[in-house]
């Protein structure tokens, strides 16, 4: 293990929990190296929590154990688990849909169930309501250095255990491209989608392609314009929108140093849709 | 010493000054671990920087440094020390009320006042606001190194020469349970009473049982109405206000994901009272 | 190299583009030590992300690699760098005036051209929008490691190709300074100017001095009023202003725990000016 811990939460930092769980971690093992994925998760948003963990994940070394307590249903007879990933990263998470993204992209290769009899922080009996402390925590570290090894986490579970959301897929007919609002690049207000770089090719679309873009919101038409893929933000004017290859390989649709989310209202989910039609090849100005 | 150090502000992480601190810690030694217990203390709020260090040293190893700057009085003759709590940790601060929690919990074995002749910078003389970097981020990381003992801080002062705010206590009697709003879980929105589960040990009060909660505001009441208690959010629908007891011992009141404080606008301190009164058992819906 | 790292950007932390970088770095060599400066940078604002550097750099170790990602021109042909400061730290920046202050306060000692054909993540080939994860962070990580000498970093450029946005410089005269409001300590809502102490002993100005302040925005007066030179803020009396020495040794403008920014609808650039005159000694009240 290479005693790498990366945590993700929607606890926010403006209080002590998170401290909390740095706490337990180090009392574990000082010499943990612990870093942050996010704590603000929008709360109880487990769409989110495993789309920045699909973002991110790949880029960590082998070993690293992530632990994501977004966490709704804490209290309930959801299970608390661990993953490993099939490039050998580790989530310990409740079974909740936090693994939507990463089971569908380089996938689960075993998962486990925490045995809470023996994987919980001494002396945190009374508490119900802070299992990230107590339990994702404790046993994350302990697994992180090497205290534990991953089967003594607890009972072995069939993969087809795991909980995964719905992921709607893009699709490519007639000439059309029909995909979702997957989720922001929050910042910088860019929509990404769920429409691989591989579609574009299928759909024949080259940079520099004029393309009409239609996203709807339950059936109503939220913005219904011309424009142009381009390979970087720079080759637009300031202020002008354009389709882009993001971070992660999906088509992205920004403003150039603007929001196009705030321009026109739009949010993330199944409920988002974004029709791209290519219209033909346009002129450079 | 363990070389970790936590780092406490009510600097925000928007400007540089945290990682001044961070540069000045790394200076002193290379080696130390520096972690965040937030930086997202209410401007000047030493009540709350008191309570996020009790919410969290005691999760930590011993010989961790904290290194708290909520400094309203930076630049008056307010002393600043280094607090050794009972558990052997050690709390570098202003002496402003910033241990009131800890002296009332773990409590404080003993107290230096840093002699700011030789525990200062070299080359800061001319800037008098920015203690965080100057002195306690300087202080707090030759200690975390090993490079200055305990005793090395400065003179030994009496354990009542700190500075506590007064603390509250709830009661229990005529059937009623008196308590304040000690703080928010801010994110969730979840109160957080005075009230520990021993008092409703001592109440008779049960998980399951209903509960008469009301809330004053400078005697005004402002909520007024049945909760449950409940061993955790899963046994309430979603919306619904519950009881529970909170990852330190006390007891919060909540709305099953939504936020109590928003709904009701409910504020904190010692203004705002909390008055509970146990109404018989509550039948399972 | 110490295995320092320190991140700038202005992403934010909502989502998973800083632990993707952070994870770049670690998969390099899991053994770096990495920190944030702020990742809060206003979108595109080049000069607030100079000013940060500036405002922390100085007090960090010699040898520590700082990777400043505010890149409104990602895509265009502006140059990465990587510069070498007087004292020994290395910047990992976009070309685009992020180095203004450190040239004009330590000074660049040598500049280089990131040659992206050899440093660049393997198999990031794709994305053209996200050269702070397959450009910078791998770079700065390679650098920080030791695994790639400073002039591995690809062929060594002139100073004078560094593009610096233009300084004003504050000066005395006729028994006037004129400066301009560089910058907010934001928390505080302080005001930073770009008027050094020495000019204010220049001018004869000591503590205690009674000062005619004039804040003016495109040639019109936005506050005028007299204010203290004072040591600190603990002089003044709650709410009332006072000009200070900042933590970087400039002349400050605040509201004792008031905000004077706010209190008067301040902000920051060349268009803010701000004009102080000796009025004579304060009588202490």
């Amino acid at each position: 293990m290479n005693k790498h811990i990366v945590l993700q939460t929607d606890f926010g930092l403006s209080d002590g929990a998170v401290s909390a769980m740095n706490g337990v971690a180090y009392s574990v093992d000082p010499a943990l190296r612990i870093s942050d994925l996010t704590h603000e998760i929008p709360q109880y948003n487990i769409w989110e929590a495993s789309y920045r963990l699909y973002q991110t994940v790949s880029y960590w070394p082998e070993d690293t154990v992530f632990i994501s307590v977004v966490d709704p249903g804490v209290g309930t007879d959801r299970l608390s688990i661990v993953a490993k990933t099939n490039a050998g990263h580790y989530i310990v998470t409740p079974n909740n849909g936090t693994l939507t993204h990463l089971s569908d992209s380089i996938g689960i290769k075993e998962v486990r169930a925490i045995d809470e009899k023996v994987n919980r922080l001494p002396r945190s009996g009374e508490s119900y309501t802070f299992h990230g402390r107590d339990i994702y925590a404790f046993t994350g570290a302990r697994l992180a250095a090497g205290i534990i090894d991953f089967h003594e986490v607890g009972p072995e579970l069939e993969i087809e255990a795991i909980i995964n959301l719905p992921i709607p897929k893009a699709s490519y007919a007639e000439s059309k491209i029909h995909g979702n609002i997957d989720i922001l690049d929050i910042r910088f207000g860019n929509l990404w989608t769920n429409i691989n770089r591989e579609l574009f090719i299928e759909a024949g679309i080259q940079y520099g392609d004029m393309l009409e873009v239609t996203i709807e919101h339950n059936g109503n038409n939220i913005y219904k314009n011309l424009i142009t893929f381009d390979r970087s933000f720079a080759e637009r004017r300031l202020g002008e929108a354009l389709l882009f290859v993001n971070s992660i390989d999906k088509i992205g649709v920004a403003i150039n140093q603007g929001s196009f989310a705030d321009a026109y209202h739009i949010r993330t989910g199944v409920s988002w849709k974004i029709i791209i039609e290519k219209m033909g090849q346009r002129v450079k100005p």
